[in-house]
């Protein structure tokens, strides 16, 4: 049990953790915070936290863990302000898309990672954001991958770990960089390339026949360009690095089936998308 | 009332289009045919058409209409192999995803492209292929471009607009060179990348990590990936200059949107999000 859980950013994901630990009688109190009060209120009214504090400091005043769950980009501010704040024993976690970069943050505040900083990602979401999406079983079935360094307390990732777990998920530690490539590829990637044709077709003159014209597979395909822009901008700046080196592979392999297209090379067409049928088919299996 | 509907390509589009016809009492017979005898039977077996002819001269004798549903990249061949029994009054439509190039095959063929032949596409799918895959219900509410040319029968149009409203689908006609440019971009294009991401990922050293890790976004963006190779295939080959176009625009821009990543520049990467996802949003309203 939880006596005083501290959620600083309650929207799709700190509001969906803060539901399913209510839901799982997990917490005596959830507390949210963030920049925006309207936005904390809403979450009361809707019974999702019950109750907030502007302050950061006054929010993680007391808490026994504290869930940083805004744009990763915030990181390093948030945890400048509340370390003042912040008795040695509180447990620190965060959700954040990526892990490196959450790392570095708390090093340059901390000079180095406290022991009780436990840095996580639940692998959930979708396209929604925003409190008002959130709901209790976003986690139910999907991973969390927390990426502990070595000198991080074993008792403070069984903490985090139990959490998750009480929401639903299933938890695994894996490497910071190795969690940062993976997720380049199978989120922040995909989530480049929707964005990005999204805005490409847009700009077109024929667009309004383009987005008239467009069906299912588009809409499934395009979906995710529906996500907050401020958290994508985020996570591009964020996992950089990791998410430069795999555009890198992708637009090379893009360039090749431009080139097979432009050869009239059926073969070569063919062959790219047979292999791809047959890895995405059984991924879906 | 079609007293004999020949469907040459009985697979998603074609098993779905006989289903709907059937269901709609719209035909006295549907005839199959197609390159595969066991496939024709099992088409048969499960009720989408009432009987099978392998010799495709024997399939369009005495039909009233003939929808070619295979492959784009087979029309040609199919529709010489049809010209010797293929009496004068008999309609002729397709399903292609590409317009351009099957009216070029007609014209190939016929010299001229007939007065009874009218180049269509429903634009209506799912990843699946195979009769089995097929359902009478895929074409409602979605739409059929039909493109005729300047001296294609106004009484054939008709019938085929008929044949398809009856499918469930509203029917809309549009030149043959807006519909290819604007299919390459919501379609051609989203499965071009698709196939590509996929196939990128599938080649990279941490290949099981990505695909374990990969969640609903993922699976979503990916879904049209492991739709018929050979089909797609074709579609490259059949629209290709037009998807090159588009592919080109959207390579300019992905690399502009690299830059921005690679230069810190969340600015720039906020504002073709934010064009995006405001975009994306009003597509779904």
């Amino acid at each position: 049990m939880i006596n005083k859980l501290t959620i600083i950013g309650v929207g799709l994901i700190g509001g969906s953790l803060a539901r399913a630990l209510k839901h799982a009688g997990a917490c005596k109190e959830i507390v949210g915070s963030g920049r925006d009060a309207v936005h904390l209120q809403k979450a009361v009214a809707l019974g999702v936290i019950d109750r907030y504090e502007v302050s950061l400091s006054a929010a993680v005043q007391d808490a026994d863990m504290v869930v940083l769950a805004m744009p990763v980009g915030a990181t390093e501010t948030v945890l400048r302000q509340i370390k003042p704040a912040l008795a040695p024993h509180v447990i620190v976690t965060d959700a954040g898309s990526a892990k490196a970069s959450v790392i570095e943050a708390a090093r340059a505040v901390f000079g180095e990672v406290p022991a009780n900083f436990v840095p996580g990602h639940p692998i959930a979401g979708t396209e929604q954001s925003g409190v008002e999406a959130s709901f209790a079983e976003l986690f139910q079935n999907r991973r969390v991958v927390l990426t502990p360094l070595a000198h991080t307390s074993a008792d403070a990732i069984r903490q985090v770990r139990a959490m998750w777990e009480q929401a639903g998920a299933e938890v695994m530690e894996m490497d910071a960089a190795r969690h940062d490539a993976v997720l380049a590829a199978t989120s922040h990637l995909p989530h480049l390339l929707a964005y990005a044709l999204v805005d490409t077709l847009a700009r077109m003159e024929s667009h309004d026949d383009i987005f008239r014209f467009a069906a299912g597979g588009f809409r499934d395909f395009t979906r995710i360009a529906a996500s907050d822009p401020v958290m994508w901008r985020d996570i591009c700046l964020a996992n950089r690095d990791a998410i430069l080196s795999v555009l890198e592979r992708f637009s090379a392999d893009l360039e090749q089936l431009r080139a097979a297209i432009s050869a009239d090379d059926g073969a070569r067409i063919l062959d790219v998308f047979t292999r791809a049928k047959h890895e995405r088919d059984q991924f879906n299996g």
